[in-house]
């Protein structure tokens, strides 16, 4: 397939993590990665807005021409879900605002399109991201579950695309 | 006090009630207020960003100076906490990126600030808000909870006023 650049977002209330990285499929590597931190000392309202105004800025450097963001992980605690689904609205708005299409992938297909294994442990993950990307430095976890979504959805392109010439082949 | 122009929001993740007043403490009217329907049939992504853009051009067309949103109810439901905070985050994030100054209300202190009991029904609620700014029509559930948290912040911004002039006169 042609290549794409996917930016990928770990939202969070305290620390917001994204990756964008450029994939044919075969092979991805790595455009920019990092963490949007959120001042605990501002408020909500002043957070929600710094992530939405670093996720534009990303967009309109990096020029992405997908999305893909985590779902997140569904806490009992509703006060806690509340906090996240803000952080994630905020980073969607961006998204949908610049007219990119959103795709979202539960933690576990994250893991087995990485990983191959849905259950895989963080550290796991992180191995895998930095083989597949070639990358030496370490990564912070917002960074690496970012770049893992990214690669989720490079995964999934992927495999849209040879579904797609097989259905044409079969034709 | 002087004037001022308040968009309440009450936020929902398929309805969102929205109310613009002008205040001077003493007395408040309506400039607007309505509804923003969300098409069940489009994706979340797009939902959020509808969200944004009209609080967007609400706030564009109307210029109010203060922005007060309702605290959504806490549901022991881990998963409408979610749909509920990304709601909300988009239309925060739509204040907070034209720099308007946010306001959060829990739902009890906007029915004493409207009734004068925490714990009133909806319909008191509603019937408060119509007398107070002397409107016939008929509202929506969501559209006169938007009017009652705009009313709330109005009350509470002409309360701070009033401490503010008497400590002014005890110095």
């Amino acid at each position: 397939m042609e290549s794409r650049r996917i930016l990928g977002i770990d939202p969070g209330s305290r620390i917001t993590g994204y990756a964008v990285i450029d994939s044919d499929g075969a092979r991805s590597c790595q455009v920019e990665s990092g963490c949007i931190r959120l001042s605990p000392e501002v408020t909500v309202a002043h957070r929600l807005g710094d992530i939405f105004r670093a996720v534009t800025g990303i967009i309109e450097r990096c020029r992405p021409d997908e999305f893909a963001i985590e779902e997140v992980f569904l806490s009992k605690n509703a006060s806690s879900a509340l906090k996240l689904g803000q952080a994630r609205g905020a980073a969607i708005c961006a998204a949908a605002t610049q007219g990119l299409p959103v795709h979202e992938y539960a933690a576990r297909s994250v893991k087995q399109a990485v990983v191959g294994n849905g259950a895989a442990a963080k550290e796991q993950v992180q191995h895998m991201v930095k083989l597949l990307l070639n990358l030496r430095e370490d990564l912070s976890p917002d960074q690496a579950d970012a770049l893992a979504v990214a690669l989720a959805h490079a995964h999934s392109l992927s495999l849209n695309d040879r579904l797609t010439r097989m259905a044409g082949a079969v034709r």
